[in-house]
């Protein structure tokens, strides 16, 4: 019933469940979903589980891109915020898996007007402007519940118009958005290069909030500067210099998660 | 003898001891106790014991809330501070589970000015006006050992009547205390719901200070400002969707302490 | 020809060794020893190995506290920082054992001019007036290597003369000494409770450094107040409430480095 | 067809892959190569792969120190910036081995004007003179990717150029060099100094932040002084001190990654 190129890619999804749990990338709660690579209309996401528990194509929903409906409605429903997912899929043709985090070090720069800037060249893809910030209290109607999370189409769709486009519409550029109070999304083209972008994402607040801290107490100036980041140029460069290289993490991460988890991760699609 | 009922509950109480742990909210020190379900005027808490030891029924005793005297006098003894659980008991009829920590994240609140306060989603229930501060010093009566604990009916009843009380007197609001000096105490309706508010505050806190440390050495203006924190309707609307939700979390940490122990977490009840 | 008793308390000195490594105490370097308890003229210290590999009899040495002397010369040989050991034990009747370590959390507060303080009651050992900071540069005299290390009597004397002595000359008050550019050397009046002073000294710098960013970029004031210390009272109270209960962490203590090490940690004088 | 010294060196330094991982020196990318004993003017480089994962002699190449070509050009590919090692080599004849890292704890040396230097002994061999740092938008030319990468001999003529010289040419003095924006280089006379010496260049880094954020927002003053470093004598007399104890510590990280690795770490050159 299911093609071995879906099984293979469930599989992969699983995998990236457990790698960005490995690395606290997520904890109980966030998502990774990929698109239907037989059908650009839906995609796969778990259904409401941790995503270390994440284990078999039966915790795994298809949903539709349109309405982030479920294609099979009997069965145990995803989260809630799948709208974060079908919103950026139906906004960018390129984009074909999405991750929602709350990287307690990306968390800063969502309540801080702090940009978060490339800072390294592993990270490069962050660019020099300043990954955009949506802040869902500018979409809030009359009624709504308050509880900041990405429920609907209307704010899904809010969402995704924030990221920033380039040169075209199909891909954004930076592909993060920081989330007010919340986290962030990140989209990539692949389920390995937005686990890539999560990863570096994550590790880029880390050390950005290292230099920063670093740099202002020691200068003590008062004055914005000091910290050198990346220039777009280099930004850009060093994106396309790694762009072809993201098996060499993956491959570690894999077996990280094979090797490391104690029974905690299990991946039965991979038997 | 026991009840199933009862039972299941000292089994959910050891794996939340372990949990606490595995999480470093607690070390060696600190407690969690349950209410009794089946008689509200008592409560179970661990023989004096590392959190992480606690394996059996055998480790549990069960308490009078009126005075946290123990129902077998023959058994090993509780806490120096099983205080805290009985007056929190005793103040709050919907309070079903207390946390005592020495968090390291929390602890630089409770001896500092700085108001611990909602950072995003998930730990919306701490709100927006700041946790309240126990100061035990304001309590001291003459000839008092002057060592921080909790240890009687009179410093316990000071403690519980610091919690800030909302609507109703049942429940505080929020559902935890900083201890000057020392830790904090948590609150839930269930086991299950005081672990999350003990993981979710420790991992407010180390946002927080990551955000007020980056934004204030980041800008060095010396106002009070700069870091946005949740709205009250925030915090409540956030609460009011996480609280039918935190079985997704409870059931990745269980998983956790069953598989990454290497033997260390035991849990006979489990049997 | 080793009564039970002396293979037991090295035994207790291997389990150390291990429960200061798996804490982060200590690193490939530093060192515990113990008073020999059937002779108070000399000591027991391991060769000089990582304190992760000490494991059995044949890796820990009898030294004379008079001058660090080996009592079998043909054994391999302890630290060159023996030094600091002998004349502690030299100088305080009361100390049994000594640790010296290079906690990257301390380190800091030998490098500083702020006065490490105890935060909160566990460390309260450390008391209200700032740890001692001892300065070998203040001691060298012409032609020595300037190698930060303790490696001569002279030197040893000097670091112990550096602690405080309150109401008795039998054991310092607080029981720890930092050394500048260097680490700190803490001591007990036995095994468990130099391990205990030490892991809540590591702990109370952690504490300490996190309130005093966050107060200090909170507040911005340029004033040097706002984290608020234990007082004297607390801190002595705290202590005598604590000593007596430090076999609670040392039972957990000791079951991680049991269970956690994967093989790592090996205590031959266990079996 | 290879001799045994050959054989017992790289598997030395799959076991030196291994530490850099375990203990987060290196994640995913970063490397490290030994010269040749037996040919002075060729070195061993894994090809492109994860640290984590190297473990046979299968995983490593022999590459000519004239221009990192690759000795036998049908084995899968060593790293792009391999010229980093090469040109490391053709400077300094008595450097044996070269370590390429990303370290989080470093990184924020490179884009800040904050100057790494010795806080300790254990790192004494950084000096006290800042370590350099290597900027490559200084040696672009016009067409040049700009990815920070060092891709090519020219480049790495730069990088090794960087390096200070003492009182000889043959061996750089401190033996590391900071890459904006990228990570660091770091230089030794074997590969058990070359893990020494980029270990404890990310401890410096790590206790020397603390050390400045806790004496800057302590103090507050503006001024640039507080934190006391080691004098350039005792960083020189401690390294003297420290360089013939490498031992210690070398055989701890052997066994850590030979114990706690679950599997991860393989060495097939050990069996």
């Amino acid at each position: 019933m299911v093609s071995a190129n879906i099984t293979s890619i469930l599989s992969t999804l699983v995998t990236a469940n457990h790698i960005l749990h490995y690395h606290s990338v997520l904890d109980a709660y966030g998502h990774i979903s990929v698109r239907n690579p037989e059908n650009a209309s839906t995609f796969f996401l778990a259904r409401s589980l941790a995503p270390a528990l994440v284990s078999s194509a039966e915790d795994i929903n298809e949903l539709n891109i349109v309405d982030a409906s479920h294609t099979d409605t009997n069965r145990p429903r995803s989260f809630v915020e799948r709208f974060i997912h079908s919103e950026i899929y139906k906004r960018f043709d390129n984009v074909n898996s999405v991750v929602h985090s709350h990287s307690p070090q990306v968390l800063p720069y969502t309540i801080t007007d702090v940009p978060l800037k490339a800072t390294y060249h592993m990270p490069g893809f962050l660019g020099d402007q300043g990954v955009p910030n949506f802040d869902i209290a500018e979409f809030y109607e009359p009624g709504d519940d308050q509880d900041l999370l990405v429920s609907n189409t209307r704010l899904g769709a809010a969402l995704a118009s924030t990221f920033n486009v380039n040169s075209t519409n199909s891909f954004p550029d930076p592909p993060a958005v920081l989330m007010r109070g919340h986290g962030l999304a990140v989209a990539g083209q692949s389920i390995e290069q937005a686990v890539f972008f999560s990863m570096y994402t994550h590790s880029n607040a880390e050390i950005q909030s290292s230099a920063i801290e670093l740099q202002h107490t020691f200068s003590n100036t008062g004055e914005r500067s000091g910290v050198q980041y990346l220039t777009a140029q280099e930004g850009r460069d060093a994106w396309a210099t790694n762009k072809p290289l993201i098996v060499r993490p993956w491959e570690l991460w894999h077996r990280e998660v094979q090797t490391m988890g104690q029974g905690l991760y299990v991946n039965e699609l991979e038997q």
